[in-house]
C-alpha cells in the first residue's frame, strides 16, 4: 500500500510515554494502626468484570511491604482540592512523616479491608491483591474491586447518578498535573522553593 | 484513632472506577497487509525500567487475535484532534469497515514491529507482546515498549524538549472525553444520532 503522507517523526529508544494517567493516592495499613498514602500513576483497569486493577510500585517504596503482608490497599481517586496532597504524598516518604496528618486527610473506615480511605477523595475503590509479578523497576500488585464508596455530595438526589466529573478530577500528563479544566503544577510542585525575588528586580 | 470528621459516603459493590485515563488508539497487523484500529482504556504502564506497558481486550474483539497472533502492536496517543477517531474506532469493529480509510489515518511504517503507527498522533510506541493473563472478561496483553516515534512538531529545536501538553492530548473520564483544557463528548459520540429538531420550535 502507498503511503499518503508522511508526518515527520523522531524516534527515540522504549520509554514510559502513555499520558494523560489518573493519579489515585493509595492507602494501605491499619485504620487503628499504621498506614500509609502513596501516589500512584502506573495503576489501571486490567477486567471488567469481575472488576480488577493494578498497582507497579517499586519495591524500595514505605507502601510495598504494607501493601505486599497485608494483601490489601484502598485507590483514592483525586481532585484539584486534593492536588497538593497529591503531589507531596508522591514525593515524601511515610517513614519520615505520617502523611495524613501533615496533609490534614481524615482516614475514614471501609467495609472490606482494613486500609483507610481518604474521605476527602470522591471515589474510593477497595482493593485485595490477587497476585504480585515482577516486571523489572517496579513489581505490580494485581487486584480484585471489591467495593466502591461515593461521596454522596457528588450523587444526584433524584436520579441516584454519581457525576465524578463534578468532583473536578486531574490527571497527570508528562510530569504536569491538569485539572481537566486546567493546568495545576508540576510534578514536585508541592516541595518545590520558591525562587526569592531579587532585589530591585520586579 | 478517632476520626476527625466523617465524609458521607454511598456504598457499591466492586467495579472499574479508576477515572481520568488516556485513550490510546490501539494498531495492529501489517502495514503491507490487514490492519486495524482499536481504543483502548484499559492501559497503563507496568514498569519503568525497562519500559512496559498493558492493555486489556475481550476475546471476542477483532484486534485480539491479530495482537496474540502477531505478539505485537502500536499503541498511539490521542488528541483533541483524534478525538472523533479515537471514539469511533473504540466504537465499530474492523471486521465491517477499514479504520484508517474511513478515518482518513496514514499508516506509517515503525522499526521494530510491523503493525503501521497511525502518523497522526503526537506518540507512537512500538510495543511487543511478553505475556498474556486471562483476567475474566478481558485478556491482558503484557509488553515491552521498544520505541518510541514522537512528532517533530511538538519538539522545541532548541532544547530538544518533547512537549507533549501542546498536542492537546485527550483523557477518557467516566464516559466522558475531556481534552486537558475541555469537555469533547461522550463515549459514543461520534456514532450518535442527531435528533431531528421538531418543526415549529427553535
Amino acid at each position: 500500500m502507498t503511503l499518503k503522507r508522511e508526518i515527520k517523526k523522531e524516534t527515540w529508544k522504549g520509554g514510559t510515554m502513555i499520558y494523560p494517567l489518573p493519579a489515585p493516592m493509595i492507602t494501605c495499613g491499619d485504620i487503628d494502626g499504621e498506614y500509609n498514602i502513596i501516589t500512584i500513576a502506573w495503576t489501571g483497569i486490567i477486567s471488567t468484570d469481575p472488576p480488577r486493577c493494578y498497582i507497579s510500585i517499586r519495591p524500595h517504596r514505605y507502601s510495598y511491604e504494607m501493601i505486599r503482608k497485608s494483601g490489601e490497599f484502598i485507590l483514592n481517586l483525586t481532585t484539584s482540592k486534593l492536588a497538593f496532597a497529591t503531589d507531596w504524598c508522591g514525593v515524601k516518604s511515610g517513614k519520615d512523616v505520617d502523611k495524613f496528618q501533615e496533609m490534614k486527610l481524615t482516614p475514614q473506615r471501609g467495609i472490606e479491608v482494613k486500609a483507610p480511605l481518604i474521605a476527602e477523595s470522591p471515589i474510593n475503590l477497595e482493593c485485595r491483591v490477587f497476585d504480585i509479578q515482577k516486571m523489572g523497576s517496579h513489581d505490580m500488585f494485581l487486584a480484585d474491586i471489591l467495593r466502591i464508596h461515593a461521596t454522596e455530595e457528588y450523587i444526584n438526589k433524584e436520579t441516584g447518578a454519581f457525576n465524578l466529573n463534578k468532583a473536578d478530577p486531574i490527571c497527570y500528563s508528562h510530569g504536569k498535573y491538569y485539572s481537566l479544566d486546567k493546568f495545576i503544577g508540576k510534578f514536585g510542585f508541592s516541595v518545590k522553593k520558591k525562587r526569592k525575588k531579587k532585589k530591585g528586580k520586579k
